[in-house]
Parts: structure tokens; C-alpha cells; sequence
């Protein structure tokens, strides 16, 4: 959650586009046979891409180029530009065949071609630098080193990407440096794999995590967290299985808009059979099983929903970009009418949901009101009026429910506009976590129906949504929002009995049991290793509650109950201990 | 359940053998153009394959067949026999090209070749007739027809197949045409349809079920009840990727072996995957995420998981062979001289699981122990000394429970024998429930180990078992076997709240409330219709409990209910209507 306070988003993508340009300086000066490609600035930095020839550039050659930066940026008072044609372009960078293509096309495109030389280094770019770059390039810092592909096409050379990051201040910088150290503590693949939360294997293949007892734990309880909670506010959940004819994505469009995101179809018999990336034309089939009448509605059918997504696999991260999760999804289906109570009920839940998770509104999330652009209509379905009628209708429910929420042009989804629920991240990065849609272009093309009061059959609108989102990634969200630290209810473990001396373990064993049987998931350390050590042990593997048994503790028949966070709470007796167990949990409190 | 007190089995398919020739001559005097092609017996029957030509045989032709059969039977005094040269069967049955290809490939088998005649109908089979057709084939009756590709391939002419039975006596053939009856009323593809449980959508695709709200409850509480109980019982659940790389199936063995039942594979960027048709790869793949000791065993994985199974669409019926399902699976990683009190738990589990469901041990199942054959080297991994020991031992495990079982040879799994449970259904039939089989190849294969207590790497033994089998076969079961009656437990809905009047409908929403928020799972009926059509209704339905609110009730504080099967239990306060329930359900008693 880093604000610049002087400068403005311009400002700062200036002063990192600038900063790119005295990477790639540096570089060409370090390594004469490198030549530079592309360095844009984004989102807090900035990258530069580098033909390196046979170099290899590693995180080990950044203080040097750093230095080198330095060295050379009280040289650079000034960018001055000039206006080129391509066939000067093409002579003065005709040793970067990176340099030459692009200008071909900019020139190709009708763009005006114009090389910048800040002193001793002309480089050709889209503009947008810093007025006095030996006073403003000050806070830099080089981070890493990645291969990219020359213009993102695997068929194109894989060239060496240099992320660093500037600002303003060295306050600023420190301050990023920080945010980032510590995203990286709570980074949730680090912690999945510290706390044995979740494992890939290269047989079973990328992006498809497989969860430990563990993490399989903190998936289950959020499940029936959601399917209880949603049963009672009048969903219906059903099973759907996570597949179907390729038609079924003809009849609801998806396939040719998501196609290149979708599995390969198999054949089957004389069925060309596809995994499924969304749930609905499912749900749709359940309803259009049977006549429907305006009494049978609102149906809202709830599914914890297997899906499939093709992610190209450089794009796969943790849980958080996976090739198959479980989506906790429903389709309200409803009188038109009623719509905006549905959709206000929706955010009702999530709002319920969030404060579930320990997150706040206003502050942890905010909501985006996803409109259409009525001039794209390969993108979004044509229907002006009822584009603008959907479109009002979440923007009052959002003004009625006091929602804190921005509206964002072309982000609707091909049937309709969406409210998406915006969840900052560890990195104060926002994500659309959850989103709900108002579709009507779906009944129409599944010929939904039901017969209204006045007996006529009529056409039902849908409401898309999902309440926690994906657990893949609401898991990796948790774990890095917690920093492996769950609150008790969510909790792996929740406590660990621990015996100080062998002569304990049965009574340890005891007690485990005895918090089984009340529903607390318990375990003993009976390993013959110093109490203390198990403690610290235990603390590191972030379990709420230690609770340690000694001679003392059996003479006074009470445990004595440390926090992971090292308090000390003194004995307690079983029932006191439970009673404080099931408080924070029914609280669902982070501890 | 049917058994035939006089014949032993070899006497009933002779019975019914003899009855299909019957019906072969009865059906080419009615048509003189048709061919008869195979006609076996088949448990509690036979059937007659016909080339018919141009004409379609329906039901309705049935009585004709039979009175044209009764009409011959008379004639029919003996079957005589006679050995024939290929020559010669080739001339007699030169009309009939199916006769002819089935003597020209039993003569190449160097089989004789023999014809019979019972009077004035030559033909050429198997062999196996009674002595006295007249006399013995009275009691029969044609069931049903339907298409057969000639010797079942889809590449050969389809032909008609009459089905029907014999039986020694008329008795036994009442007997047996009420079962059928009886089964046909319980069929749960009917009762699914007429109680909402599923549906099949041809947009979705053959075989794929689509569970709605009722039928998705039943198998809710199914997963919660095993999860549950798995837990308290040492396992750890899990959850895995229902795909994975044909290279993970290559590694287990499965793929040559079951290929032919698997998916396609899909190519994803450079990984070839494939849906999985079982989960133990991935199981394992989670056991050698981490280094494990003697002290980590056993450990229990157990998985809710969704597999995939390619069945023909011809093979494919209800929820009884689908082509996704979930079952309830797990992995038992132990130490070889733990394996059989592994196993001894795991048809604990079963017997207590068997139990809940309402079934009695050794009355509704009973347990086979399905063994290898050291001889077929191709089927079963070679390793004599280890089938030997893993059949040993489950030898003793099920002695030493008292399980009632029976052995099967040739019917293990190609990486060691097991356990099967076998269920009877309501046609009194025994099917595969669930299994546990002691596996000694996939260690060695995956290279699974443990380091034992002189701290030596060494190989454990995996048991692979169902406890409660496919969720969709024993929804099935139970659906066939309840007749939808479902106990408390189990049942979608459990108390319909029907009131009297327009003016009780507030009470009867109010009690439903009341009885939701005790976990109760109840509707309120509150349509414009008479009391006495809905309670009709709803116990159609099978709803267990229906509670009446009227006036008398209103001012009593009390609920009328009766239950599903018309018994009337008069006022019940809420309470006390409640106390019932509870205890019930507890009880997992049928009702």
C-alpha cells in the first residue's frame, strides 16, 4: 500500500521508463554485444529486455550494473529527442534488429519515430521521460532476472528481462523494499510448502496443486462453510458433472469467446466431449428440466463447481493461476422484476463472507461496476437497451447498499455487466475476487422460460456469481493474508498437546482425544525430543494453541496453553480451554 | 432371491436353453423369412437373436409368439442329436448364414459339430436340453426386445433380441415375473425421474448425470457422513487433481491395462493429460512429496474424488454406470506387518458404514476374496511368494472376523488380490460394492518407501479400498432399495409443513423456520390446494414426516403429523416432535 504523494501516475511512468533507459545504458556498457529491446515502466517499476548473446546475466551481476548506473547518471542531464524517418531509424540502429522491427511497424502504423539521448545513449522508444534525470533516477534498485520471449511468442528468441523499481524518495523506495520483503515472507508458495499445505508433482503436471491433509483441511471447512451458509439463505446446491458436449458451449457462445482458454474436446463415442470453464449452461439444463412457473421462482442453484481453464504454463502461479479449481459458483434465475433484490441479497452474502475472512469493506475491498462499450460489438452481445437497463440496475443496487465502488468501461462480461469485488492483496495490488453479473442474453439463447401470473410464458433474467470465489485461490489468498497464521475456525490444526516428559504421553494422547470428540482438530507430539523444542516447533508451524502437560498439570488437572504468538495463558481447565476454543471459533476471529 | 428347490443350475440353463429353441421355431413358423442366430440362457432366462429381415418384432407381438410355442410344444417329445461334418452343416444350414459362420469357426476350433431336433427343428448349438421338452417347458413367459449387434460389434448387422424365462414351475415363475414387477416399480432411473433426484440433459452428453437440489442433499450428507467418519477414524482427507500426465498412469501400470476404459488424452503446451480413471498415482505422488519414517504410518489418504471411465453409450444406465463419477476412495501407506489390522479396520469401517446404510452383514452382503492366477502372467504382475503372502493374509483377516465369503479365482487386481463386497440388489442379484486389495506392486513400481526402525529404507504396502463406493451407483442402490422411501437421515426433504388454510400459512412458514434452524431439512406447502391433496402429494413424494397446522393445531401449540406410509401420530408439540426426529435420524433407521 505504497501512495505516491508527490507525483502522479504519469510522473511516476515516466521516471520508470527513464530508469529503464539507464538500465539498458548500463548494460550495453558492461556488455558490449547486448543489445536492448523493450523496457517499459509498470506497476511500481520497471523492465528492460536484453539480447545478451551468449552472456547470461544473473541477480549476482546487479550491484555491478547498479554501479554502473550510478557512474553514468550524472552525465545525463537531459533527454533531447528527435523526429526520425524510418529509413534514418533503420541506419542509426541498424546493429538492434529489435530496434529496426519496431520502427518498421510504428512507421507501418503511421506513428511518428523519435530517438531520445539523455547524453551519449540515443535510443529509439514510445516517449515519456523525466526532465532532469541525473537529479530524479536517484532511488533505484535492480530486483530480478526472468526470460521473455521477444514480443511474448514462444516462436520468437528468448531474450533476458531485468525488473527494477524507482521512485521518487528514497523513503519511498525503502518503504517498497520493505512491502516486498514482506510479501515475500507470506508469499503463499513458500508457505504452502513450509506450513505442508499443498505440493505439485511433474508426473501428475504443472498447475494442477495437489492439497495435503492440511491445506485439504482449510479447503473443507471453508466449503461447508459456504454451502451451510448459502442452503441457508435459499440456494440450492446441486452436482453437475465437470464436463460436456463441446455443443453445450456453441448454444451459450462461450466457446467462441473462450475457446483458446478451454481444454482440447475428446471424442467419445459419437460425443465431442470438452472440460467445462464455467458452470452455467449446466445449471440451465437444470432448470429447463422441468416447466417452471413464477412460483418456483427465484431458483438459485449453488455448486462448489470442478473447473477448467487452459493457462499457458509460464502464466501458472501457486494457487493462485491453476489449471483446473474448484469455483464456489450459482445462477440465480429470476422474475425480472426481482433482480435487484437478488443482486442486493448477493452482495449481502459477500459482504457476510468477507467480514468471515477478516476483511473489511472499504478498506480490504471495494466494489467495480464492469460496463459495456455499445461500439464493441464482437466483444459484448448488441442490445443497447437492455446494456443500459442492466447497467443502472447494479448502480442503484451499489447506491443503495452505500457500496464503496468505481466504475470501469469494458470490463463486462459478453452478457452483461458485472459488480466485481476488488480485494487488495498483501502487495496493496487489487484482484477481482468475486464477481456477480446480470446476463440477459443467456435465457434467450437457451430459451429459459416460465409461465408469469398472467399465465403467459415469459423470460427469466440470470444472475451470475460467485460468493468465495475460487478456494484455489482464496486459499492462497488467506495464507498470505494470515501469513500462515489462520484464525482458529480455518486452522489445520488448532491445537497441539504436548507432553513434557514420556511419563505425559499417555495423558496427552487423552486429551487429544477428548478435544476430538468436541470437534477440536488436535494432535499430540509424542516425539522424544525437549518441550521447549516442540513448542518453538509447533509456533513455526503456526497451531493456534500449544497446550503442554506436565507433572503439575496433572495434579491440578489442567492444561497449560501457550499461543502460537508465544503469550503465555497459564493453566487452564479442559472446560475453560474449550470454552474459549469454541468462542473464537463461532467468532471466526483472526487471532 | 428366487431359488429353485428341485434343479441345480446345470438343469435350469438347460431348461432355459431348450425354451429359447422353442421360441426360435415358434418365430420362423410366424415368419417365415427369419434367421435364427444365437439363443443362450442367461441368469434367470435366456434370449433368441433373430435376423428378421424386413419385419420389426414389438411386445405386442408377444402373445402370438407364446401361443405359437404352446401350440408346437406338444410336438416336441425329445431333442435327437447328431454329429455332422462341417460339409454337411454347411448344406443343412445353407439358409442361414449365422448357423454357417459359427460351424465354420467351431470346426476350426476342432469342435464337433452337432446337430439337434426336437421334432421338425434342426439346429446346430452349444448343447445342454431337458429330456422332455413337452413336459418341461411350460412354465415360460417372453419378456422384453431389443436390437444386438451380431456377436456384439457395433460393425456387424444389428439384430432382434427376445428375452424371456422358464422356470420349473408355475410358482417360481409367479415368483419371479412379481420380483420383476417389484424391480421395475423400484428401478431408480423411474424413481429418480418421478422423485427429482436426476435428470440427463442430451446438450451434456450421455452417461454425465446432473444431480438437482434433492439429489444433490442425498449425496451431501452421504459425503459428509463418510468424511466424518474417515476422519474419526485415523484417515486424512485430501484432495487431488482429477487429471493428471498419461506418464503418471504409464509410471502405475494402468495405462495398458485400462487404456481402453480411459478418456482421450488432451495435449495442454508441451504435457500430454489425461482424465483420471482411478486416484491412487496421485495419492502416491502426495506420500513421496516429503521424506517419510516408520513413525508417519500408516498414513491414511482418503479422497471424495472424482474419476473418469470411458463405458459404451450402450452400457451406460442411470447412475449406475456413468462416465464421471466420485467415489469415496482411500490409500492405506503401512508397514507390511500392519497391513492386515489395516485391513482388519478397514471392513470395520465397512461393516459400520453397510450398517448405517441398513444393511445387514451376511442377510443383504457378503465378502469375496478374488485371488490371481500364477499362471496368467499378463493379467496379474509375477511374483508368486507376494500372492501367495497378500492372499494369506486376507485369508486370515477375513477369518478371523467371521466375515461369510466366498473365493473367486482370476478376479484380482493385476497388483494383488482383494477383498470385493458383494451386495445384493433388489433383483436379488450380487454386485461389486466396494473392495480392499493389498497392493505389492505400485510401491516397488512408484518407489515408495519409508526409513523403519534400524533406519533402513524400506518398501511399505499400500491397500487401496471404496468404503462407500461410487456416490452415484449407491445412490442408486439405496434409491432401489428404500423404493425412495429413504430413512430420515438420508432424506432430501424431511417434514413437509402442510397447512389447512390460506390462514395458517404464516404458522406453517414460522415452523419451518423453527424446524430449519435445528438443522431440520423441511418445506412448507402453502398452494392454494386441499390439505388432503397435499398430504397425498408429499407422501408420494415420500417425505417422511408431514405436519399439519390448522385451527385445533394453532391453539394446541401442536403439529398433526403423519408420516409417508399414512400413519396418523396425532398432536405433537414441537418439542417433542423434534426429540422424535432427532433420535431418528441418530438411529439411521429405516422408517
Amino acid at each position: 500500500m505504497v501512495y505516491n504523494k508527490i507525483m502522479n501516475d504519469e510522473q511516476l511512468t515516466n521516471l520508470r521508463h527513464s530508469a529503464a533507459h539507464l538500465l539498458a545504458k548500463a548494460v550495453k556498457e558492461l556488455w558490449p554485444g547486448a543489445h536492448n529491446a523493450i523496457g517499459p515502466a509498470i506497476e511500481n517499476g520497471f523492465y528492460q529486455d536484453f539480447d545478451m548473446g551468449d552472456h547470461k546475466i544473473s541477480e549476482e551481476d546487479f550491484p555491478k550494473i547498479e554501479a554502473k548506473m550510478r557512474e553514468i547518471l550524472p552525465t545525463w542531464q537531459k533527454f533531447s529527442f528527435n523526429e526520425v524517418t524510418l529509413a534514418e531509424a533503420k541506419k542509426l540502429f541498424k546493429d538492434n534488429k529489435y530496434k529496426v522491427e519496431m520502427a518498421t511497424e510504428f512507421a507501418k502504423e503511421g506513428k511518428k519515430l523519435m530517438t531520445n539521448d539523455p547524453g551519449d545513449f540515443l535510443d529509439l522508444c514510445k516517449m515519456g521521460h523525466v526532465e532532469n534525470p541525473s537529479k530524479e533516477l536517484i532511488h533505484f534498485k535492480l530486483l530480478s532476472v526472468a526470460g521473455a520471449y521477444w514480443r511474448g511468442s514462444e516462436k520468437n528468441k528468448m531474450l533476458t528481462r531485468i525488473y527494477g523499481t524507482c521512485w521518487p524518495s528514497q523513503k519511498e523506495l525503502d518503504s517498497y523494499l520493505h512491502q516486498l520483503e514482506e510479501a515475500k515472507k507470506r508469499d503463499h508458495r513458500k508457505l504452502g510448502k513450509d506450513l505442508g499445505l499443498f505440493v505439485f508433482s511433474d508426473l501428475v503436471g504443472a498447475g494442477l496443486p495437489l492439497l495435503t491433509p492440511k491445506g485439504a483441511t482449510i479447503r473443507r471447512i471453508l466449503e461447508r462453510f459456504i454451502v451451510d451458509e448459502e442452503l441457508k439463505r435459499g440456494y440450492s446446491h446441486v452436482y453437475t458433472p465437470p464436463l460436456a458436449k463441446v455443443d453445450l458451449y456453441r448454444t451459450s457462445g462461450h466457446y467462441p469467446y473462450y475457446k483458446e482458454t478451454m481444454y482440447p474436446s475428446m471424442k467419445i463415442d459419437e460425443d465431442e466431449l470438452i472440460l467445462r470453464p464455467m458452470t452455467c449452461p449446466h445449471h440451465f439444463m437444470l432448470y429447463k428440466s422441468e416447466p417452471r412457473s413464477y412460483r418456483d421462482l427465484p431458483i438459485r442453484y449453488a455448486e462448489i463447481s470442478p473447473q477448467f481453464r487452459y493457462e499457458k504454463s509460464g502464466e501458472l502461479t501457486g494457487l493462485m493461476r491453476v489449471r483446473t479449481f474448484m469455483l464456489s459458483d450459482a445462477h440465480i434465475i429470476t422474475q425480472p422484476e426481482n433482480a435487484k433484490s437478488e443482486i442486493r441479497k448477493v452482495l449481502d452474502l459477500i459482504d457476510y463472507v468477507n467480514k468471515s475472512l477478516g476483511l473489511t469493506r472499504g478498506r480490504d475491498y471495494r466494489y467495480r461496476l464492469s460496463l459495456g462499450d455499445r461500439n464493441e460489438e464482437i466483444k459484448y452481445q448488441k442490445d443497447d437497451a437492455a446494456w443500459d437497463k442492466a447497467e443502472a440496475i447494479l448502480r442503484q443496487v451499489l447506491d443503495e447498499v452505500k457500496a464503496p465502488y468505481f466504475e470501469a468501461p469494458n470490463e463486462a462480461a459478453f452478457y452483461g455487466p458485472k459488480i466485481d469485488v476488488q480485494i487488495k492483496n498483501v502487495n496493496g495490488k487489487e484482484d477481482t475476487a468475486f464477481t456477480v453479473q446480470y446476463d440477459f442474453v443467456m435465457p434467450k439463447r437457451f430459451k429459459l422460460t416460465y409461465i408469469d401470473q398472467s399465465g403467459k410464458e415469459v423470460q427469466p433474467v440470470v444472475v451470475h456469481r460467485a460468493s468465495l470465489g475460487a478456494f484455489e485461490r482464496t486459499i492462497a489468498f488467506l495464507i498470505e493474508k494470515y501469513a500462515g497464521a489462520f484464525p482458529l475456525w480455518l486452522a489445520p490444526v488448532q491445537v497441539e498437546v504436548i507432553p513434557i516428559a514420556e511419563r505425559h504421553n499417555k495423558a496427552a494422547l487423552e486429551a487429544v482425544e477428548r478435544l476430538k470428540t468436541v470437534d477440536i482438530r488436535a494432535e499430540a507430539d509424542t516425539r522424544n525430543e525437549p518441550m521447549q523444542a516442540k513448542v518453538r516447533n509447533h509456533a513455526l508451524q503456526k497451531v493456534p494453541y500449544l497446550a503442554i502437560i506436565g507433572d503439575q498439570e496433572l495434579k491440578n488437572q489442567t492444561l497449560a496453553i501457550r499461543t502460537r504468538g508465544g503469550k503465555d495463558l497459564k493453566g487452564l481447565t479442559f472446560e475453560d480451554f474449550l470454552a474459549k476454543l469454541k468462542e473464537e471459533i463461532e467468532a471466526k476471529l483472526p487471532t
